[in-house]
């Protein structure tokens, strides 16, 4: 599986509070700047793949672009599990055949166009539409006060924290390293603008005592995609090829998008855990050949699970293993070297993708050395990328 | 392309216009009926593929029928044009490698719950979605009154109609022979119940001159669900396989869902031209080689475009093509056994790709003889099936 595909293009707007301008204007901007990025004619795209939730209708992207004659168009439901599903399935596409050239895009005026982490209540009236969410059972918490993606998460976490003794001054380590990272990479929204551990536990609590305001991501506006081509075809093009040699996609049963309170163990993410089992199994690799994990970070706890369900550490040592520098550039495992969801931007994980994109390139601002591999994950789905 | 996948199982629940029970619940009967046609156990499928605008949730579906780890989750935008789309995508999935039985359904309460022939008024207030309908441009007819599909459509063809001399009268034979097939069809809302030309002169004007109330399809409740995995697994199921022969999407430039006023010629559906020139193409068949047509007919017109189209007749000639019993079983050319969406239900397209396999294994009611190949078109998408 995806042996055959790499990823030839990647493109972005700015990432800002307040873009200005409307959320198709952002996709078809990314867009191009990949597909230029390439050296691909916008007119060569025949798929194009992006979340259920992209408020951009495929046609008026083409439009926008210039495409000719578009020949698979997907969109993938449950938020920033869709992020890394994107490349997976655009991977499915070129290596069954069914494409040539995969534009990936997601762009959202997720900041100054409505509000991504404010409380919402349940759908009222008529048709109770939330599908491709995943969050059916949310439908349950809802009226209990369970309304953010802040809160639904919290809830799972503090069994995780409980019983391997995580505190929240823990969880600050994650936020450090990934601010510092931010700090010098001025892509990010918080370039320049390191905190310390003092400062992330004097942040506003946001769920007490699992999240405060530092443990979140950012609400931001903005644009990213991403082209996905054969390796063969990738060869002739502009940049040096990143191969997706391993990608998967996994929900195993009673898991859901945020709000895993069903499954058997809510020490572990079953579903990163499954992508894992996947990944490793059509990749031959281990955790010991990455040299860079970019790990979805909406919330800093979900960096703890992600380490521990890919086997970066022993389950129930993360806590350990995020401290002394270890997730920054130059310690064992170099973790969201652009800053993350937490310090660049929150472009709903598509932004962690371009990162290892760059790492791989040898073009990141805090480039990692000796780059072969990179892990990519988004929790319920992810990708080995190469540049090899 | 597609040269390995083959559809496996076949489910549906009832054709209905009050079902009585939830969309999900007909989702997962049609499901399980699949899955039980095909010999699958639930546990066993790794994909699912949906339609964007359905309203049943991946994750809910997967509880219902336990499933076990779904390792593809993808939707398809467009209304109709997604219908044949799956089975395009779920062909991928399989053929890359990245899945071994994808579960495709579909379903509607769509009489009983929501209207889908009725008028709609635009989006008013908030984030303006339309996402993935593939309609953006509809935004600016609707305040002139073009509200619903019937009236989109109807716009379009009045030019068609001019341009080759066709009158609603002639539009009623492709309506007479597909409630002739019905009434022989035990599986369809309008079994037993014919029509005559007579009667569909006399039934009420939708849109004057292009439509009446019997060249429109149903409203309908009910659930279509169609599982795909790889031709060698197949072969050792309880069904003979139907191998998916080629399959894909078109999508030109200018091109829009039901609404094409801005392409070059608006004689032709340019978007059924470039699917039937991929699946010509990857197949090295033409239109001799196929003994049924199963074609998109929300509206009667769209049968005359996608006839001429996929080079059954000629550009112009499909008025008369469809005339004197052609396009009946014993016909030239079969189209739409079932009574098509017209006359069997209205389940968005997904009907129509079962009676194409049921023509395939022998076991239609309307069964056409000597059936080697099949052609399913739904305008944006199509397929070539096989029982060969």
């Amino acid at each position: 599986m995806s042996k055959f595909a790499a990823i030839a293009g990647i493109g972005q707007t700015e990432f800002s509070k307040a873009s200005g301008r409307s959320e198709l204007q952002l996709a078809a901007e990314a867009s191009k700047a990949a597909l230029d990025d390439a050296g691909i004619d916008p007119a060569d795209v025949d798929g194009m793949i992006t979340f259920t939730i992209d408020n951009s209708d495929e046609i008026g992207l083409t439009r926008c672009l210039g495409v000719k004659d578009l020949g698979y168009t997907a969109r993938i439901p449950g938020g920033g599990a869709a992020s890394v599903a994107t490349i997976h399935q655009a991977a499915a596409a070129i290596n069954s055949g069914a494409c040539e050239v995969v534009l990936v895009w997601r762009a959202m005026n997720e900041r100054s166009q409505y509000r991504f982490g404010q409380p919402m209540a349940p759908p009222s009236g008529g048709v109770v539409n939330i599908a491709g969410n995943g969050t059916g059972s949310l439908l349950w918490c809802m009226p209990f006060g369970a309304q953010t993606p802040a809160s639904w998460g919290a809830l799972a976490t503090q069994h995780y924290m409980n019983t391997y003794g995580v505190t929240n001054g823990d969880l600050g380590y994650v936020s450090v390293a990934q601010r510092k990272h931010a700090a010098t990479n001025p892509l990010a929204w918080f370039y320049g603008k390191p905190i310390t551990l003092e400062d992330h536990q004097a942040s506003k609590w946001i769920i007490e005592p699992v999240l405060r305001l530092l443990d979140c991501c950012q609400e931001s506006d903005g644009g990213v995609a991403i082209v996905v081509t054969s390796l063969e075809r990738a060869k002739d093009l502009k940049r040096k090829p990143i191969r997706i040699v391993s990608s998967a996609q996994s929900i195993p049963a009673e898991v859901e998008v945020i709000s895993n309170y069903y499954h058997a163990d809510l020490n572990v993410m079953p579903e990163a855990q499954g992508v894992a089992k996947r990944l490793y199994q059509r990749s031959g690799l281990t955790p010991k050949d990455m040299q860079l994990a970019m790990i979805y970070d909406a919330f800093t706890p979900q960096v703890l699970y992600q380490l521990e369900a890919f086997g970066f550490c022993d389950q129930g040592e993360a806590k350990d293993f995020i401290k002394g520098g270890n997730i920054e550039v130059g310690g064992g495992l170099p973790v969201n070297t652009n800053g993350g969801l937490i310090g660049e931007a929150y472009i709903h994980g598509m932004n962690n993708i371009t990162e290892a994109v760059r790492q791989l390139r040898g073009t990141a601002s805090n480039q990692v050395a000796k780059m072969t591999n990179a892990l990519v994950s988004c929790g319920m789905a992810g990708a080995i990328l190469s540049n090899s």
